[in-house]
């Protein structure tokens, strides 16, 4: 009932692929009261990178093939180039922070990605996250910044899912915090018609997601998003939020907001 | 008096070039007791990457001249690659560690090297070290793993000397610890023969170097280098030891020790 509110913000490429309105959101990020997380995915560089140096990046299913040397580019990219850039901006915005993978200070230990029918290379899933880390941050004003990647405690560095590591460090977060977990990408929520932008449906709960899979009013790409986001819910975040960088400027934005109840 | 001991290591080329040595330093490293700072270099690989993307490094008087697209490059390179890579491997050896750059919880700020006859582009000179966040770190018996990135605390990150980031990290610490700065490069020690490899000089206090450098024993390229290592030890370090990595795994191999008295 007393517990302080922790904001955990996910951005992804919408926002990292823009030099301004990176500096824009990191501006408004560092503005928000209380504590604060940030995850951030690779937008495309990294993808640039792999073909200027002549990879082609695989992708199965709308997700990357990591081999090795993918690995070594998106940690190059992701742990390296946007973690520290984001970092030395938001102290530029005297919001001291620390850029993280899984591997620093053994926060997020994950497992290479069990082959089934796919070999997603060094795909990490995740096992653990280390809460009391993150707390010891969150208590000396550091702002945790992390980026996607995360390692198996045996040497191994791994590539995962950056919805997924919001998600967990919202769960791990839960038990000393009430949790506030948000989501932005290119719209501004969960819309009624994917034809029209503005349909934004204000609140989902878990009754209605039902309701708007059962009647296909979500679109399928949204749908593994939204399962996350319940998934999460239930297992003790207070409140998901979808939508835009303008909701984490002005809390009137438009956006979705996910309640379990 | 009673004060603990930390050591503090800086590697370089000769160890990070080298999967095999980086592998077997760290499993030494690791076994050192006590509270421990690692601070490295960049190695080939930056340069190996420039190479393959296209881009010459220039170099002015044995240093890199850092122009924007080379920042990017060594950011990835030092901050990312090699940086995750060390703490991901320490994790595998049960020492708990963090990757740093200066930009990190706010811990090197530096300035952009001001431009007399040279302008060595985003080379950054150190004007402070926090030591608290790295006694935070310390106490939680976290050690820190320096990359040779700081920043301006307004925006932009610096490619900074690691040996110079060891030494002002060991006289930021010597009013809480007894500090001994370790330098592991390609040779035993201070050589009193460069001709001879095993002409390592076991102790050298500062009247003893002033001797050697009168007399032309030391050779021009180690004469900065312990240079630095006296600037630490007039400000508070209590011992530098110079040599290659056998000097971690066996407190009895041969090194060169350094003491102001």
């Amino acid at each position: 009932m007393d517990k302080k509110i922790v904001h955990i913000v996910k951005i992804g490429g919408n926002v990292i692929n823009n030099e301004v309105a990176l500096f824009s959101f990191l501006k408004d990020f560092s503005k928000l009261n209380g504590p604060k997380i940030l995850v951030h995915g690779g937008g495309k560089k990294a993808t640039e990178l792999a073909s200027e140096l002549g990879l082609k990046p695989k992708m199965i299913n709308g997700r990357r093939v990591t081999d090795k040397a993918n690995l070594d580019i998106v940690t190059m990219v992701y742990a390296g180039l946007l973690n520290k850039k984001i970092t030395a901006q938001l102290q530029q915005n005297n919001c001291n922070s620390i850029g993280l993978s899984g591997a620093d200070a053994n926060c997020i230990v994950a497992h290479k990605r069990i082959v089934k029918d796919i070999d997603y290379g060094f795909a990490g899933d995740i096992d653990l996250v280390d809460a009391s880390v993150i707390k010891m941050f969150l208590k000396n004003e550091i702002s945790p910044i992390f980026c996607a990647i995360t390692h198996d405690n045996k040497g191994q560095l791994l590539n995962t899912n950056a919805d997924t590591i919001a998600s967990e460090i919202a769960v791990a977060m839960s038990p000393y915090f009430q949790v506030e977990l948000n989501y932005v990408f290119e719209l501004n929520g969960v819309l009624k018609n994917i034809e029209d932008k503005k349909s934004v449906i204000p609140f989902i709960n878990f009754e209605k997601y039902e309701q708007l899979v059962e009647n296909n009013i979500i679109s399928e790409g949204m749908i593994p998003k939204l399962h996350n986001c319940f998934n999460a819910l239930k297992k003790g975040v207070s409140k998901v939020k979808i939508g835009s960088e303008a909701m984490i400027k002005n809390i009137n934005s438009n956006c979705t907001t996910l309640t379990l109840k």
